[in-house]
């Protein structure tokens, strides 16, 4: 367990470091040659705003008018690139060229970060904040395209675990509209740390990945209930900040930055996070999906899965609850070993696909993401059906996790 | 038709003025008396931020770290609070009182109109961004409570008319999914101008609002479906910033600043937009509800609403599609005379409910809302189910479209 602990922290403070944690203000706004100055606007971009654009190079520029400032700065992937100010006040400044997919970012305004006013707002790195959306070779398949459409349905439920009203979204097929007397399998679906139950549908694209997949025949059509792994406090439990997850931090403290207290300040003590959102899961989310939707309610039509920190959520509750779910997904998020899966019989014999993933380019808990690789083989090789997936050249990054879904989609419930 | 485009731009530059245009510097933060210190997080606040708060008076208070910074302002009501620094660089304002209810507001920050980093974001005066919630003493319809659950669901569909994907919210009530032979009637309720479909369930609460109503037995289940009202060009219509609605404007312009060709920068020409938006909620709209959901397809158990610019919309379909709409909805939007009701015999068969409102504090248009009452009457003395409300103490904001929702929605469908 102590390793576990480590290893989430090690990949966290990795993770959230990489996209804001202590950024350096880079000086050098890199030079763009005349050939590439083919900056467009992002499709994150609220509508009809020109900034923040991207070129064919994966250059982010952004572009804020604010006239009394004497420092703008763009933070992207762990730098500030300092902006330059014109005659109207006008600040314009780009970045080194970023990985395809989707990043968070935010503006540097004279010491305050903010988010940038041209983008739409995503929630990542524990706040609600500006990301950007690089356009990708393979983004076709959570492009919104013209074939039956299912929903991502806002959800409130009440909660026998924390006494409280929750907040999920359930995506369900667009067959659970034309077929109503149909009943379908469910995936439970869970997103990583310093995220919410808005991850998935909004930076994951999960409901057009899979109206994409099952109108092009590639999944079988299926339910997916997303959930907030981290809001998980029962009555009784440590109050945020006091060892549980994402308790509040001071005014003008970087989500998630490393240093000053990083650990102690409502950081990632209390792992009781991982046992509460397993009795929400367990005892609320599941009967309450299986009460209120037509759903075939047995380990063999049921499904885990999450990043990153929602995958060692998957990981642990899969295997305290082995004759729950016969599909476990884990992307990024670390792998299976073949002794855990040995010393549990009852996994064994309800497993039906194990799957992993990691981003190609990711460092840290995925070793340089080899690892779900091997633990495949290994698992494979005493009989589980195991599949492994490396997102080419993505970190521990959305694109990554947009790709393992496609990929473990088209493999559960057949 | 030209009363009606001064009027609507009367409105609609009152409405974006009193919440962004040309705001001036207020230099006096108003002194606070030591017994309304009773600053508490707003709940409109991102997770376990503490700013922006709200007192028992009503006053916003906003802080951020900014340690660069020469100038910090609280930009809200139209006038902008000028913020003060303490030796760390974190910046602290106090807004005059507000009105009840929610309010978009943002931070300026050396000339920079940014979001404010503690508060969640919502779409309205034609951009994403800070919006914050007052309680209200009435505030309890639109809480969420441990009652039947509906979902408000993301949908997309084709337009055969804009030739696009386009996106919408139903919701759909938790009968919905309970009694799954059972039909609905549909009201289709739209946003007010610089809005667009998120509104009604973000800071309407649509949702919440029904849910409740229904739980307690005041309104029918009805499926509700909300659509964007702006965004509707076809082809060959012309491009933004050509005469349509919501243009693409020039970085730094604060979304409809008056002045400076405000009303010739993508403003309010083209009244195509209404023609547009009949066409695709008459062609793609309806057809798809009454396709894809359970629905009771005929004008008695068909009703259109809107606020602002969707009462408008609202104004000119019912009365140009007569026999389609029984129940008819204006919030904020002026009202139905008797001449034009008396002209249309079809209206006035097909009609069951004609229901307007305004806000108690609304100038301009809604003629400090006292027309509607008089509207009101006359149509009642000509046999017409005519209702009016006055939302006690709001000007043209959300809380008097939550309350109108609330008022409105017990009385249809019955």
């Amino acid at each position: 367990m102590k390793i576990l602990i480590l290893s989430l922290m090690a990949l966290s403070s990795l993770t959230v470091s990489a996209q804001f944690g202590a950024p350096r203000v880079n000086p050098t706004v890199p030079s763009v040659k005349a050939d590439v100055e083919d900056f467009k606007p992002a499709t994150t971009n609220q509508d009809n705003k020109q900034y923040p654009m991207v070129n064919s190079q994966r250059m982010v520029r952004a572009q804020i008018m604010a006239p009394k400032a004497t420092f703008v700065g763009l933070d992207i992937d762990g730098k500030i690139y300092e902006m330059t100010k014109d005659e109207n006040g006008l600040w314009t400044g780009t970045s080194a060229p970023q990985d395809e997919g989707f990043h968070y970012y935010q503006l540097n305004i004279d010491g305050a970060s903010v988010p940038d006013p041209g983008s739409k707002y995503f929630y990542g790195a524990s706040r609600w904040g500006s990301g950007i959306d690089v356009p990708a070779a393979d983004e076709e398949f959570y492009t919104v395209k013209n074939v039956p459409q299912g929903s991502v349905n806002e959800v409130y439920y009440w909660s026998t675990v924390t006494e409280k009203m929750r907040h999920g979204y359930i995506y369900l097929p667009a067959e659970y509209y034309s077929n109503p007397t149909k009943k379908f399998p469910v995936l439970y679906l869970q997103h990583g740390m310093g995220e919410n139950e808005t991850g998935w549908s909004a930076q994951g694209k999960t409901g057009i990945i899979m109206d994409n997949l099952i109108a092009a025949g590639k999944a079988v059509p299926f339910i997916i209930f997303m959930d907030n792994g981290l809001d998980v406090r029962r009555p009784g439990d440590p109050a945020p900040g006091q060892g549980g997850f994402g308790g509040p931090r001071p005014q003008g403290q970087r989500p998630g930055a490393p240093g000053q207290n990083g650990q102690r300040r409502g950081g990632f003590g209390g792992f009781g996070g991982f046992n509460a959102f397993q009795e929400v899961l367990i005892k609320d989310i599941i009967p309450m999906v299986e009460k209120n939707y037509r759903v075939i309610a047995d380990a063999q039509h049921r499904g885990m899965a999450g990043l990153s920190m929602g995958g060692m959520q998957t990981h642990t509750i899969t295997l305290a609850n082995p004759t729950t779910f016969a599909y476990v997904g884990m992307f990024s998020g670390g792998s299976f070993n073949v002794d855990e899966v040995k010393e549990n019989p009852d996994f064994q014999k309800t497993n039906k696909v194990l799957f992993m993933s990691a981003g190609g380019r990711e460092t840290g808990m995925a070793e340089g993401d080899r690892s779900v690789v091997k633990a495949a083989e290994n698992l494979k090789a005493m009989g589980i059906n195991a599949h492994s997936y490396i997102s080419p050249a993505t970190a521990h990054e959305w694109q990554t996790w947009r790709r393992s879904l496609y990929q473990f989609a088209q493999l559960i419930f057949k």
